[in-house]
């Protein structure tokens, strides 16, 4: 670095990193508060952790194990401890329960929002600090933790706006995969993953392409080869079956799955928990449409060791080729026992559901669900006379001490360059006060909003500047009035 | 990192770092919330920016020349670019807007709020993660802008709930002590540094002291002595003179200034800057107890280059040693028009105000004055009957749709360890329903808050089993508006 000191530094951001503008600060912080609202709603108590933690104590579990080697960001103190970024907010949570477990309430309900950050490789909408929302139960077996989550996934998304039949929170349980694989005599590592994986593609490639990419392969319609996973024929069947089960209506396809794999114990209890969870939501009052038990989620299925949920937008949206697809997920989890474990070597039963906070916001967006959307800017209080500074903060207070956004326009430039910033800054609405006007206690409000739409009718321009469209004046005891009325007719 | 693989890892935290509870997270979103209200209605923009930058770009200013060389933290990323922690959110600013100058509006006014990370030696109330609470106004020269800052930390203030008498703002000029110093001959960095500490102690030491520092060194009652500046005589006098100068009533004080360094540019332009300060707040109805033009302000004299801020808390608190001392500084700021200059070569006028959010937030767990204190737990709804889940889940339900913070109980304890839990999370009341009650159509709600009252009145165990004291009996249907009444009786 010292060699450079003398140069001039680039004002660039980091790769894979980004500024946030104020629209989205303002909405985010919306939507955060409304979710927020409803976790504690439901009894999540709020925590925050450190951005960054021992290296040791966070450990390396990342939950996408497609990508076990990516990185995080990492540095050393001066007692040459090694410090990480936290990559999400789970890990921190498991170093907290184990460091001040005997404190805690059992079972305890936290939630948390914040930063996390990977150093992977940056892409488009693909960045290296990014926001989770995380609620977690530690400390709960029963199955009505997990049917809590779910409930309280529908509930903020509803909260935030999305109709009912606009989302779904689908749940699965890992010991139904545990059986399946069981049966498919499916036993690596590797194999497990692509089994998995296989399943994951069903809606891009059928059922056929996926009994290709058990078998030998499969060849795309651009004539692209994919490996296969080399099963054999009797360890195919078990899966298209499986997959073939899990379409139509979940009471039935529980059934359809037990008939299939009712000798596998772990699938026979996961069965049975998610009988559990779809006893549980159906007298909570939450139906189908909202929560829906469904054995052909996979997501997650590798990290998790129990149930697992999944909320989806269902939606269309234009994808990048322009075709409609649906908006998809918006945040997962499930039960993941293991938590604590590494810490205090015994099993604390655990689950949580994390919201993908950029995901969910340009759903928001995509919808007009946020309110911030249509707030202007500020009322601006034009300078005509500098020596009048005082009086024209006077009138900014004023306006301020009503509750109007305003400001005094603080540059050194005439009045063409003022209305210029105003219009910049999304001003409903500018006041003018010159001599003339102060001499009669008056001053001028002019409707940018209005204004610019006639603008767009009136050609004739001395006629424009003759007519003064869209600005009124008023006596100074009006004035906030008046500007409240400008203002609330272009918020509605 | 590898070797300790084995082993189990401590859960603890970083040095210098902490978690935040829920309490204090609560605190915390409802004062960033009522200070974002009052930043927006001022017309300033959000921005949020990343927690790291380049090093190069974020550079090293910190702005307390005491300790010029403490650090932060960084790292390399995959090009073996140096990449650091923020260590404030002025830096980054001045990054954002060297590289989006041309398309912000100017003047610009952005508010930013987030942790910034320092590597120093933490202790006692002193991290290394902590929260910071900017605004500033880019590209204004005009003093109407400092006024504006003055202003907007006072509103800020008093909308927190610090009652007018209890706060001050004081607004210094760099450019007096400019003057100043020139007067006293004092020319060298060193020199500088160690008359400005020494008005810094006029609190403590009083003129004398200060006296002392500046010639051969000053003695204190412990008998520990401190080398002082060696300046002459004559240097000596026009600090002393300038320190009796700024006690007293402000306007005056600014005469007496002038009557002193009358002669020095510096000094004159500072003093016509105040003046013009003093000026827009009295027309804007600001006075003396709420915002007060004052010389006597040292801190951070050093690093701004135009006016400077300090908001104060003027309440007595109780000191670690007992003793009443005032509550002190919560916020600065100042003018520092040499920004964006690192970047882009010129000098762009800039001036920003900056909360120290973890005490003001001392400050105002101190008075009272967080809503979040008051607040009690969920209700619990106990469970009964394990094959009932989905009936006690169902009225946890009920009440949250009514607005009521509620949850199940989802532990597998007995009664006993349920009521238990349902204490420690601050529940005011339990709900019961045993198959009596159901078979009924009623609940038991128990209120803790005034069981526990009366506990402490009633001794006779018998008679307090009999009696079930706090405890009633509702129908089903009134069961909502019951446990509501109870709520709003405990939070109001």
């Amino acid at each position: 670095m010292s060699d450079k000191r003398t140069a001039r530094p680039e004002p660039r951001l980091p790769k894979g990193m980004r500024d946030v503008d104020a629209s989205e600060v303002r909405g985010m912080e919306s939507m955060l508060s409304t979710i927020r609202s409803v976790y504690e709603l439901y009894g999540f108590e709020p925590l925050d952790t450190p951005a960054f933690e021992y290296s040791d104590a966070l450990g390396k579990f990342l939950p996408d194990s497609d990508r076990p080697n990516e990185g995080v960001f990492s540095f050393q103190d001066e007692d040459e401890d090694w410090l990480s970024l936290r990559y999400d907010l789970t890990a921190p949570l498991a170093r907290f329960v184990a460091a001040n477990y005997d404190g805690l309430p059992k079972p305890f309900r936290r939630y948390q929002t914040g930063p996390v950050w990977r150093n992977e490789k940056p892409g488009p909408g693909r960045f290296r600090q990014f926001t989770q929302f995380d609620a977690d139960t530690i400390g709960a077996a029963s199955m009505a933790a997990d049917a809590e989550l779910c409930m309280l996934a529908a509930d903020t998304l509803e909260k935030l706006g999305i109709p009912r039949g606009s989302y779904v929170v689908r749940v699965n349980n890992r010991k139904i995969l545990d059986g399946l694989l069981e049966a498919a005599e499916v036993t690596t590592g590797g194999e497990r993953l692509i089994v998995l994986r296989a399943i994951d593609k069903l809606d891009r490639v059928g059922i056929e392409g996926v009994e290709q990419l058990l078998g030998k392969g499969r060849k795309d319609e651009s004539g692209d080869f994919t490996k296969g996973a080399e099963l054999k024929k009797k360890q195919i069947t078990p899966i298209t079956d499986f997959i073939s089960a899990t379409a139509g209506e979940s009471a039935d396809s529980l059934n359809r799955i037990e008939a299939l794999l009712g000798n596998s114990e772990a699938a026979s209890k996961g069965i049975a928990e998610l009988r559990q969870i779809e006893a549980i939501l159906g007298a909570a009052g939450f139906d189908q449409t909202r929560v829906k038990i469904d054995p052909g989620v996979v997501r997650g299925l590798e990290y998790y060791t129990g149930p697992v949920f999944e909320a989806e937008l269902t939606f269309e949206v234009k994808a990048d080729d322009g075709a409609p697809t649906r908006f998809g997920s918006v945040g997962g989890g499930g039960r993941y026992d293991g938590l604590v474990e590494r810490f205090k070597g015994v099993r604390i039963p655990a689950t949580g559901f994390s919201i993908g906070v950029s995901r969910l916001f340009a759903a928001l967006k995509a919808l007009g669900k946020l309110d911030a959307q249509s707030q202007c800017g500020p009322v601006v209080v034009m300078v005509m006379d500098r020596d009048r500074l005082g009086d024209y903060q006077r009138i900014v207070q004023d306006l301020r001490g009503a509750g109007v956004r305003a400001e005094l326009y603080l540059g050194d430039s005439g009045l063409k360059a003022q209305m210029k910033y105003a219009d910049k800054r999304g001003a409903p609405c500018v006041v003018i006060q010159g001599e003339d006007e102060r001499q009669r206690g008056e001053a001028q409000i002019k409707d940018l909003i209005e204004g610019r739409k006639l603008s767009e009718e009136i050609t004739d321009n001395a006629k424009w500047r003759e007519g003064r469209p869209a600005q009124i004046s008023v006596k100074m005891d009006d004035l906030i009035a008046s500007v409240q009325s400008i203002v609330a007719r272009h918020e509605s």
